[in-house]
């Protein structure tokens, strides 16, 4: 009888280990599949495959970033920018270089009001212009009272150093890592080119879950990097844009 | 034995004839249900929950008509109007009075060339201006060769009589009936204003299906028509606008 038993247990715990195991392995297989990038099967192709809550990367008719040809010029209102300086808190979170701010900064868009929460890199430009990439850009990213979102982007090209980087560059985590904080001040004004005209559209995020009814801002002027800026930054992240998506029906307004 | 068989013959018939009656009423009920309208049960604000091909006119975002609310002023390329004369064919379809047009004309807008395929009208106005509704609206058809519509909006007050008019009043079938062919011309570019300036925006049909991806321009300035010929229009399709609609993430635009 105690062998009976003995067999019994031995059979049910074995049966629970396979199926545990297996499990387990299902388990990683999703989370994996959940690790979005730039490339492979893991690229922008399949981002609308991996979770439903990002069926809007494959599915969504106003997605971001677009290539601006032939915007219409259009009275926009001037951006107002009022950015403050912030401690550097810099996060290397496997997709990109972002740098979080505290609360205080905004920017007027549209005649609203809407919070700096966090701006950060890629390489090489996402929006083009005719079709031609700039050789990074930056995304300000905003949210107003009412959750809604608004970014504003700003071209890099390599050219002259500049001295404003610097800060940044010397702080980037080598590695992914939580957000660390450093004594340095750091104030994202320095960044903007002094003519802020802009293309204007709503699109998405560029990144999953692509959430729509992104107020996107994306000025036309670049700013300038050196080239060693330029290299330290993309041998940490390497290649981040999404390719463009088709405009569908949408005006692309160019701010005179 | 004959009457067994008489009384379930009886039987017989006399279920199907239950049956038969209540899939007409079931089949009834389902016709008046895809019969919308403009008030009650059939009104705009069930007619997503009338038939599932539908749903956009209740879940669509970029809908139409809407209210034209501080527009951003824009240079707009000019609407090529290329309409030519064509006989009068008319028809009271129990929704607007419609007048379809013959092959041949067309109008050129964001520089696609669109054919006109008819013209109808709505009273009052379906787009708003600030809130306000004009007396009647026009709505000019057109499609283009990749099936994509446009239509172009002309709005229209009470005022001086309009000669070009009468030949439309004139032979608006009453009742509910099939298109009707007249010896009359009509050209329907007698009806447009001198000042083509226009709103501008991505819209969808203001009818069921409430397709989306309309282009849409409305003129700004309104063709006047006198009070006896506006209630000629009225006494016989009453009132026929849809509610204006939430604007959510499109630019209006308005030429200069």
């Amino acid at each position: 009888m105690k062998t009976i038993k003995t067999t019994l247990l031995l059979l049910l715990v074995t049966t629970f280990a396979i199926n545990s195991n297996s499990y387990c392995k299902e388990h990683n297989k999703k989370e994996n599949k959940a690790h979005w990038g730039y490339s492979g099967e893991h690229g922008p192709d399949n981002w609308g495959k991996m979770k439903p809550e990002y069926k809007l990367c494959e599915n969504g008719i106003s997605q971001s970033p677009i290539d601006f040809n032939s915007p219409i010029s259009a009275s926009l209102i001037k951006i107002n920018f009022n950015y403050k300086p912030t401690n550097l808190n810099i996060i290397n979170n496997g997709h990109t270089i972002q740098v979080n701010y505290t609360n205080g900064s905004f920017a007027v868009i549209d005649g609203k009001k809407y919070s700096l929460l966090q701006f950060h890199f890629h390489t090489p430009s996402e929006h083009t212009v005719s079709g031609e990439h700039y050789d990074m850009e930056l995304h300000l990213v905003h949210k107003n009272k009412e959750g809604k979102l608004a970014v504003v982007g700003v071209f890099i090209k390599i050219g002259k150093a500049n001295k404003y980087f610097d800060n940044i560059i010397t702080h980037i985590p080598k590695h992914k890592s939580e957000a660390k904080q450093y004594d340095e001040m750091i104030n994202v004004n320095s960044l903007l080119p002094k003519n802020k005209s802009y293309f204007h559209y709503f699109g998405s995020l560029t990144t999953p879950p692509c959430t729509e009814g992104v107020n996107w801002s994306v000025l036309t002027t670049p700013i300038e990097i050196s080239k060693e800026q330029y290299q330290k930054f993309h041998s940490i992240i390497g290649n981040n844009n999404r390719p463009v998506q088709p405009i569908n029906n949408r005006f692309v307004l160019i701010s005179k």
